[in-house]
């Protein structure tokens, strides 16, 4: 992949390492801004809101700006797919999710024409509602900001 | 997460990391068992069978078992619902895919009960058949075997 | 195309023109019954409670017959697909729909022994339950009655 | 098909046929294991906690163990599919069902080395949350456990 | 279920029953029209053709009605969302079915005012194109006509 | 609806009205950049081209920047999904399309950093591959870009 700075790749390792773990990646991490949260719900609109209201508090996006609000949330939808494998549904279909999620915005394309894109990845554990009973997810969505 | 081994963060990485940048999770790999490939295509079927071939070349699945055939089936499809975000058609829908991918066979639970289990990982990129008309993309499926 | 009374652009017109605007296709409109509606919500099951009303109480549908209950229902979820592109869930995506909505009953065929047809339409927004973070929608749902 | 036990027949046979039409098939069903249900519901969380509840109480899955209660909560999810024809949705698209479901386990395949399998059958009725204003559905999901 | 006759019953019956086992439901088979037939494909079109045809030829629908095909065709994928569990996809999946399917015609309710409806049901194998690695399938498709 | 320009409507009358009817709304139309197309195909592939070819040609994005294709591709795909109400496949499901289908860009927001949208819209037939076997349907994706 010829990508000036793999966006997508740097979220998931936000998402899933530990602090430790980022620390090879440092160098990579400086050239995007990005936050880093959690959230752990039956109720999927609770982890777009979770994801929202990071990106909004980290200056990810402009908050009152709809087109960038747009881009994030079809970037969540996008991830949302992976972690839940094509049935954006969790408490109905009687399955709860514990996330670490990332919010990746950065230039990935060597034309600075290309602009800014995003990158939101989750990791985490996708399961019944009963401890233990659960086994890790991983979910990515990229779109042009 | 308080499971042993995180079979589905190792898949990640053997299909994200570089061989250099893997050195660091080294001890962790070896308490499973993995394989590693690539495929790049716009049909979804060939993108089943490298996966399907590598994992059954090293030895990840038996080859002449329906059972676990059926445990990397869909596993591989879980996978590929966080490639495609929910619609898994590529040629079809005008795109292209280019992927690593890993399999790793794992146990990780802490209860030996719980016996082995399989993770499936992509990471690559997904787009029109331009090149450089693409952005990244992640999956992941996890199945008992 | 060669119908006789095209029921679903009728349908849509409904939908999303002004009354002043429909003015043009009077005479189209007079080949056919429908009705006209409006519904804002979170909830999906309000959506197609409000087009199902709509229709029992002007008299599109025949309210006691489940056949044509059941002609309609159809016909709504397949205007839904459009209007939530593909995903038939509001509330729990975290985004809200206001829509206006129409339901045609017409003939559209030249052989009548083609019977009855009914047409479905939605225009109107989703978007983030925050005033102004909306983007248009549309669908159409098309079933024989 | 060559298969040694139809553990998929007998459970859907076990979901839609009366005590008295069960009687022909009495020495097919003394080579599997299986529990009978019935839910009716708007809820989809509730018929997945049906089946699941009667699956261990009847000793068909062993409560504690993950690995099993994950093939069942698939094989409950592929039946589904079929009962909600694509959309595993049912209160939130305006619509109930009345199911009677089977749990069957057995070991289909002449190779002993296949090992179990479970089928959950769902039959009953899918409509309109109005008496009467419903029609017949079927459900099949099939896991190696 | 107070259903006059259960047309989707007695359509699951004739795919997944040998011809003695039918027996027993002849006097329920005899209030209704039915033809059966049989396909296997890696090709979605092909099954659908297969029903469609053999429905034609044997008088279940009238050919020249579109909106009698419209009704068969909309039955058949419903029968398809049971058979691939909602992903009506096959060859590009990598899987292949050998089905037995069944129209059925007839008129379910009580009140002679709801007409006459169809009933596809689908029953037989889906896997891998390998011999001997797939499992059962059911699906169920009713439509009003 | 408090938006400026209702890019989405017009669209949809730029893909469904003839010439003369769209007279009434050319001051509208003056607002936006458009171009407007046909194609009929079994290939989903090709209703995606002849779209993204048509957008090009009009200058409606630039044709060497991945963002504005991409902007545009996911447009599109959201207007299938209306198109095929869920199922984003055509020949493998046996049908056909007969599509008009139009390209509009254009702020529709007061404040002018929301900057522009495309919407994509389609309306026409689809149905089985025979003549007259086949009805109405619509399709609008709208994106920022």
């Amino acid at each position: 992949m010829s990508q000036k700075v793999a966006i997508g790749k740097l979220a998931i390792l936000l998402a899933s390492l530990s602090e430790e773990e980022l620390n090879s990646f440092r160098s990579s991490l400086e050239e995007v801004n990005y936050c880093q949260g959690k959230v752990g719900s039956m109720n999927m609109q609770k982890v777009i809101a979770a994801v929202e209201t990071a990106a909004k508090r980290n200056g990810l996006i402009q908050e009152h700006l709809y087109r960038e609000t747009h881009a994030l949330y079809h970037a969540i939808l996008e991830g949302i797919e992976g972690v839940t494998r094509g049935k954006p549904v969790i408490g109905e279909m009687s399955r709860t999710v514990g996330l670490r999620f990332s919010v990746v915005r950065g230039s990935p394309y060597h034309d600075s024409k290309e602009g800014e894109w995003l990158a939101v990845a989750f990791y985490g554990t996708i399961g019944a509602p009963v401890k233990g009973a659960e086994h890790e997810t991983v979910g990515l969505g990229i779109n042009h900001i």
